[in-house]
């Protein structure tokens, strides 16, 4: 039985508390929030008990932990749990701050701990299908891959703030799934970036509009797209050209019925949150943090990808501002 | 080049004039038609003669004859032009009383005449890509054969009074098509029909609503469903279910736009007119009468289909009568 | 809290057993099976008492019960229960002989119990969309409805003896989904039914392909398709034809992803176990069982409509042997 | 009765008259091609004369011309044909030097000539319907644009060799429908390009894969992907999202139909040859040519148009070099 602690039991706190009940495997232990409500929730839900975040840090009944706290945290707590040989799973990013995360990393490293990154979209069930055709070989050689990814609506206005801009937001999330579908790094990037669906994003010095375009050493292409609004729901599509085919994943509708009338054939809008749409990749997720746990393995997803993303991220901030394509490699700490 | 004579210039005339001029080695030579203007319209286009029906039977450089006049004169006509050594095209169905096509059909044979009837459906690309999967083996034995069949609304009172009802005029084509793809013949009719749409199907002792369950020697089946209304446009469906797979195909909708908004995901509604959704049918058809003339070779929808696909109608009346299943080959004059 | 007690524990009872856990006003009690292996599975899951179902009848710690053991103890198990004053949930059928049906019924009804049948598809999420969009207005009146129904593979032998037969087994799902759709009762039934798939459905006096159609006193049809094979998975689907337009539900697949080749554009297969299919629709069953003991109200699904669907199905079977239509009022046992 | 001359009776010259053929307004007066088979074609088909170029030129029985002849001809015969009164329709490109096209589009402008430039994908029924659905309000404002368009294989490399490369042979017509959907010109052109299916587009110092991304001055923008190989056909997709909703237009598979077997649901291919899936967009094209001819109106896609998606594919061409930013109005001769 792998032993969990959450720290932090907000909104994605919760997902991934249910995604620990449902997993045979594993118990959840302990979880930690400032905010007693939210811990008493999840007690209540799953029996767990409630202890500070220093408590779980020197529990001998806790395996491995759950980081679901505020971003600017992130780091320093996964410091700390990995000099303390706990197992650990974090929500993306690291950090904001690719120096700190490249920090972090050399401490995760030094300990040889256990780092799993919340990038919950290599777990869904379509797009492991959707890999696993590739692999089977079905499409022959990768060769463009287009991503298109649009929120229902603009986060609040206190989020925007904090979040590092819609490239180490957002498009982070699409960054990761473009290295995983191309299967080699990315030497350049081009982005372009807009305000046009509220004016506000741009007194936060941000986009809500954006796009850009990933090259590889050999040629290969990732178009990615981006916006914060979307009226028809959680916009979220991969396809993948290669030489002998073409792989994509549909959207996730409400509902499957069709109606017909005089005014068309209608089918339901998409599911418009987050948590509903990646349901299954969350549970799925928690599942592959348990079992490398338990068999000493690295996770799909670790701090490098979350590096390596991050990298993405600021190459595309470079290339809005200068107009020309960027190596993201150039954005790594210990290239300079 | 195979010189064509048309006798009647309607709607459906009209069509079949735009096809011949479309058949390289096909040509218009004649039409007739007892309102100068609709001759007037097709000699205009195509520049043809206006002839009467009688010069065109006496005709010497008239290969064939298209039939395109009231139900009422087919019989007749089809009788005249097999004597005259004409090659006939005409339009389903041949009569509406069954001994009346039994004894035109004997004519035929003895004058060893080409007689086409217009199923227009067989010659649908679309339905024939369908029964072309089933030859090529790609869903293994047909079991089961589903046809849905709705008309976008009511005809005319005119002519729904003297159409023969809804499974002589309408069902009619559904029955050839289950004779196509089930590739046996029907030895069992079951049929249900009522009046759901308009009151005035009922005073014109019509259905609008109908339902027909046919059953092979062998056991295969074929479900028809019929309306006389569907707000979203000509609903024309087909699939067949085999032992190794099934294979369906799509209606066609007035464009392949999809419109996705807070409402959801809307396509088009459905042609809603069946000369535009036959139209490359209606093209087809009259390629193949002409190939037929060309080659001296027999229409793959001759008298025969016309007279089985009556039975059948004349059988799922008689069920609808006495609620019990009916074998069509007792609706056939010659087994009586 | 509503306590529950489990009567069988195997791959049904498991598939409630889960239901109940995911319910957060429910718990699981205590468990029952004359397989020991089956009930200590359930108790090493979700921690309940094995106890036999004599202790189960007489404890006070149960609200109720769901029934999981075979066909042939259910109505029995019902009486008891109900006059044990237990809630009940029982799968399909209460029995496959309707006298006894009835007599069981009206034990239920002396006793006042509550009894909830276990028509799953009720409970499916995409299927209750449809009916809320025909709730909502969007089709007009309800006119003609068509349910296609095909299982992946044929049950094993020994399952198909007991059976009852294709309209009692399995068509008997979509009798109750025909009945919720058309929102009237059936007053006629034309059923024709063979055996394709494999000679041993008639070696035990049984059908693997069926077609029903019903009609009510209004004149509403609803066309109902059978197959115990689909090379393709389980089929199950429903479209809803009304006087201002058309609803279907589309079948579930494998995954979302569409590759696409030189051989064409091929999406996976469907789901092919009823569990997976179903799953969503076996834990909101459950829910709803636990909202009406909690709420003291009737079940959507009980025990009338297990009656009025074997009805359909034993109407069917009539049919079936007389060619003609029957009514399946007069299958009932009090109107005899 | 609009009176036409064709230069050019190769495919696409063969295209054209059999649109001319059907346009009722319209008549094939003559032909000339340097091929005489090709003329005698022509001739055979539709019963027009065969005259030179310089003929037709002369002709006072031509009201217009439709240049089919090679791309290094067209700015030639447009000064020509221009100074001689007579309407234009012209193959893109009107030239594969900007500046020549300038010079050309002077002089058609000083002798104020019709002049059509053959961006066909403008005329295409499911594209129209997707602009009207734009133009009716259905998404909102336009915010960002995506096409795909692949062709199924690569041209003979005689083709290759004098097609002025990717940008301005393939792309062009991208530029073309992006300026479309934008509604707005184009300030900023990213553009990547790579040699992914075939050495030898290298050899010719081209690319057969390739991505730009335009941006407006509001900030709107188009992502467009090519690529010269597609296995499953002839790739051809738009999609425009909006501040209220999104639309896109499907590809044109080859029917309808879809086989369901063990191995899943499959389509068949697309259309694999541009003159099958733009057949329609064709006749539409030269009916709007004969409409401005005989109203004496501007045609929809002019020099203009020619001009502006030329210098999309200089800067398209320009960013793959420099790997920066460019604005296609540096690209223009009279801004230089």
């Amino acid at each position: 039985m792998i032993r969990i602690g959450l720290l932090g039991a907000g909104r994605i706190g919760q997902v991934h508390a249910r995604a620990v009940a449902s997993v045979p495997m594993a118990k959840l232990i302990a979880v930690a929030d400032t905010f007693t409500k939210n811990a008493q929730l999840v007690q209540d839900q799953y029996g767990c008990d409630i202890r500070t975040i220093d408590q779980i840090l020197l529990s001998d009944d806790i395996d491995g932990v759950i980081i679901c706290t505020p971003t600017d945290t992130h780091a320093d707590l996964i410091e700390s749990f990995a000099q303390a040989g706990k197992a650990i799973f974090c929500e993306k990013p690291v950090d904001l701050d690719i120096f700190r995360v490249k920090a972090c990393l050399t401490i995760v490293q030094e300990e040889n701990a256990t780092l799993m990154v919340g990038f919950n979209r290599r777990y869904d069930p379509d797009f492991q299908a959707l890999r696993a055709s590739i692999d089977a070989g079905q499409i022959g050689e990768v060769e463009m891959v287009t991503i298109i990814s649009r929120d229902p609506a603009a986060p609040p206005d206190e989020y925007i703030k904090r979040s590092g801009g819609i490239f180490r937001d957002m498009m982070i999330h699409d960054f990761d799934v473009a290295r995983w579908m191309l299967g080699e790094e990315v030497n350049s990037v081009q982005a372009t970036a807009s305000v046009l669906t509220d004016p506000k994003f741009g007194k936060y010095d941000d986009f809500d509009s954006a796009n850009a375009v990933l090259t590889t050493a050999s040629g290969k292409h990732c178009t990615i797209t981006n916006s914060r609004r979307a009226s028809f729901g959680y916009d979220q599509r991969i396809e993948v050209h290669g030489s002998e085919g073409c792989v994509s994943a549909e959207n996730h509708h409400q509902s499957r019925i069709t109606v017909a009338t005089t005014h068309g054939y209608t089918r339901p809008p998409l599911l418009d949150f987050f948590m509903n749409r990646y349901i299954a990749a969350y549970a799925a997720e928690i599942e592959h943090f348990v079992d490398c746990i338990s068999s000493g393995t690295q996770p799909r997803t670790g701090g490098h990808d979350g590096l390596m993303s991050l990298a993405l991220a600021e190459a595309a901030l470079e290339s809005v501002r200068t107009g020309s394509a960027v190596d993201p490699k150039d954005m790594l700490p210990n290239t300079k």
